[in-house]
C-alpha cells in the first residue's frame, strides 16, 4: 500500500505540520535560515510525525498539542541525520546533497545542535512534562546508541543482543517517543499508551532492520544514497553478522573489518548476502518485531487510525527505499 | 578577591552540585561513562552553576530546584565547550587534552549532543516550564551564535555591533540563562528575575571580551589553552577590531585574514595590540558592561549573595586565566 493511502487519517493535518516545518526557518539570519529551509523541506517519509498523529486519534485528539510535538519529532530526526551524514562524511542522502556536503562538518554539527535545541522548545511548547522528558531521555539514547556504534566499529566481536541494544535506542526510542507522546498528549489511558510505545518500539526495530537489510540488496536509485554504506563505515548489522555465521571461516566481513583497506570485500560480501537465505531469514527478525508491533493494536478504539498503524507495518516491510 | 571566597555564600551547594555532576557518569555503559567523567570532573570555574544558586538566594531557596538547575547549566556549558573544540580542533583546554585529541571529533559530537540532553533532562527535572523553555531557546541563541561566528569567519568587513550581537548568544545567552532560572525557580518577582537577567547577561558579555583580551595578551600557563586562536581561526574580536581601526592600511589581521596562509601575521597583531592603548581600550568597555551588570542590583534584598554577584564582576575584569 502507498504511504499516501496510509496517511489519509490525518493527511491534513501532515499538511498542517510541513507548515509548522517550513516556519522553523523563518529566522533573521539569512545564512541560518537557508540551511534551516534546505534540511527541513519536504523530502523525508514523515513517518515519525505521522506516528504522532495517528497515536493521538484514539481519545482526545488536540492539535494545539499534537502539532508541535509531531513536528518536534521530524525537526529531532532531522538533527539526528544532520549530524550522523557529519559523522559518516555522507555526500548523498534523499537524492540531494547532505548539509555536510553543501556547507561543511562545523556548519553541520552547529545546524543539528540548533536543531536539537529547536525540538526541545516545540516539545516544550505543548507544556506537558511527559512528553518533555521523554524528548530529553530520547536523544540520549540515540546519542549513546550512536556512541555504541562508533565505539563499536569494525569489531568483529558483537553478539545479537548487542545489536538489538543499539538499534533499540538510535533508532527505535524515536519510534516509540512519537507514539507515546502522541498518546500521552492526547489523554490516553495508561494501559493504551503502553500499548503505543510496545508498537513504536518494535515497529522501530524492524524499520532498522530492513534499512540495514537494504543498504545491502537495494540499490542507490531506490535509496537515494549510497548502498554499502554500513560495511564501509565498519558497523556490523543483522546481514552481516548473519553472514559471519553461515561463513565462520574464508569470510568477505571478517578480512573487511581485519583490515580496513580491502574495501574489495565490501562487494564480495554483499554478493554472498544477495546470495543466500541472509535477507530472507533477516526479513524474518523483522516480521516478527512487527508481528509483536501489532500485538496488543486491537485493544484500542477501532478506527481508522488503528488501521493506519497496521498498514504502515506493511508498508516497512514490503518498502525499497 | 579568590573566587573560593566569593562563592563562600553557596559553597557547600557548590560540592551538591559536583555530587550531581559526578553522578551524571554513572551509566551503564563503560565507553561513554569514562569520556562523562572526563568532561564533567571538576576542572573549570564552575562560574555559572554558582550564578544559578547565588540568583536562587534572595527569595525561597529550595535545592530542589536549584541543584538540578545548576548542574544542568553547568552540563550545557560542557557540552557546548566539546562542540567547539571539535569544530576548531583544539587539542588543550584547561591544561588537559580536549574530548576532541582524546577520543577524535565523532565521539566529541556525539558526546556532546548526549550532554544537551543531560542538561535537557537536568532541567526538566525541576519541572518548571519557564526554565524548560529557557533551556531550548538559549541552546537555539547559543549554536545560531557559534553558526554566525563560523560563517563570518576571515571577514574583515563586521561591525562592532555584530560582534556584541554573536557575543550576546554565544555567551552572555547561558549567563543569563544561570540567572533567570536562578531567580525564576526562587519564585522571585518579576522585576528581580529581571534585574538578575540584566546582570547577567551585561557580565556575559564582558566575560567573553576579557576572554578575548586574554586569548591576545594571556599567556598559555595562564589559560591553560594556547593563545592567539580567535586570530588562527579568523574570529574578529574586539582586540583585533579596533587594531583594525587604529592601523586602516597597513595591518597583520587584515593580511591574515586576505590570506590565511599568513601565520606570522598572528604574532604580530598580537604584539601591536599589547603595546598599545588597544587593551585598556577593551578593558573599558568590558567595565562598562560591568557597570550596567551592577546597575540595578541594589534594588534586590542586601544578603551575601548580593555582595558576591558584585565581587564576581570585579573578579571576570580581573580574571588571568
Amino acid at each position: 500500500m502507498e504511504l499516501s493511502k496510509i496517511y489519509e487519517p490525518v493527511q491534513e493535518d501532515l499538511a498542517k505540520v510541513e507548515d509548522r516545518l517550513r516556519s522553523v526557518s523563518e529566522v533573521d539570519f539569512p545564512h541560518l535560515s537557508e540551511m534551516l529551509d534546505y534540511s527541513l523541506r519536504s523530502n523525508g517519509k514523515r513517518i515519525r510525525p505521522i506516528l504522532t498523529l495517528l497515536s493521538g486519534k484514539f481519545y482526545n485528539y488536540n492539535l494545539d498539542y499534537l502539532l508541535p510535538m509531531a513536528t518536534a519529532v521530524e525537526v529531532m530526526h532531522t538533527a539526528t541525520l544532520i549530524h550522523d551524514d557529519a559523522i559518516d562524511k555522507s555526500l548523498v542522502r534523499r537524492r540531494r546533497a547532505t548539509v555536510y556536503k553543501v556547507w561543511g562538518e562545523d556548519e553541520a554539527v552547529l545546524l543539528g545542535d540548533y536543531l536539537f535545541a529547536e525540538a526541545g522548545a516545540l516539545t516544550a511548547a505543548t507544556q506537558n512534562l511527559r512528553a518533555i522528558k521523554l524528548f530529553a531521555a530520547t536523544l540520549k539514547a540515540i546519542s549513546s546508541g550512536e556512541l555504541n556504534q562508533a565505539f563499536n566499529a569494525f569489531n568483529l566481536e558483537q553478539s545479537r543482543s548487542q545489536y538489538f541494544q543499539r538499534v533499540s535506542k538510535k533508532t527505535a526510542a524515536l519510534f516509540s517517543m512519537a507514539t507515546e507522546s502522541g498518546a500521552a498528549l492526547s489523554q490516553a489511558p495508561e494501559e493504551s499508551i503502553q500499548i503505543l510505545i510496545e508498537y513504536g518500539s518494535n515497529l522501530g526495530i524492524a524499520f532498522q532492520i530492513v534499512d540495514d537489510i537494504l543498504d545491502v540488496i537495494g540499490t542507490e536509485e531506490e535509496m537515494g544514497k549510497p548502498v554499502g554504506s554500513d560495511l564501509a563505515q565498519g558497523t556490523l548489522t543483522l546481514p552481516a553478522m548473519l553472514l559471519l555465521e553461515h561463513y565462520p571461516e574464508d569470510n568477505p566481513v571478517k578480512k573487511l573489518f581485519q583490515d580496513h583497506s580491502r574495501q574489495e570485500n565490501i562487494g564480495l560480501a554483499m554478493e554472498l548476502i544477495r546470495n543466500s537465505s541472509i535477507t530472507q531469514e533477516c526479513y524474518k527478525v523483522a516480521s516478527d518485531y512487527c508481528a509483536r508491533a501489532c500485538h496488543n493494536l486491537n485493544l484500542l478504539p477501532h478506527n481508522a487510525a488503528r488501521q493506519a498503524l497496521v498498514d504502515l507495518v506493511d508498508y516497512v516491510l514490503s518498502r525499497r527505499g
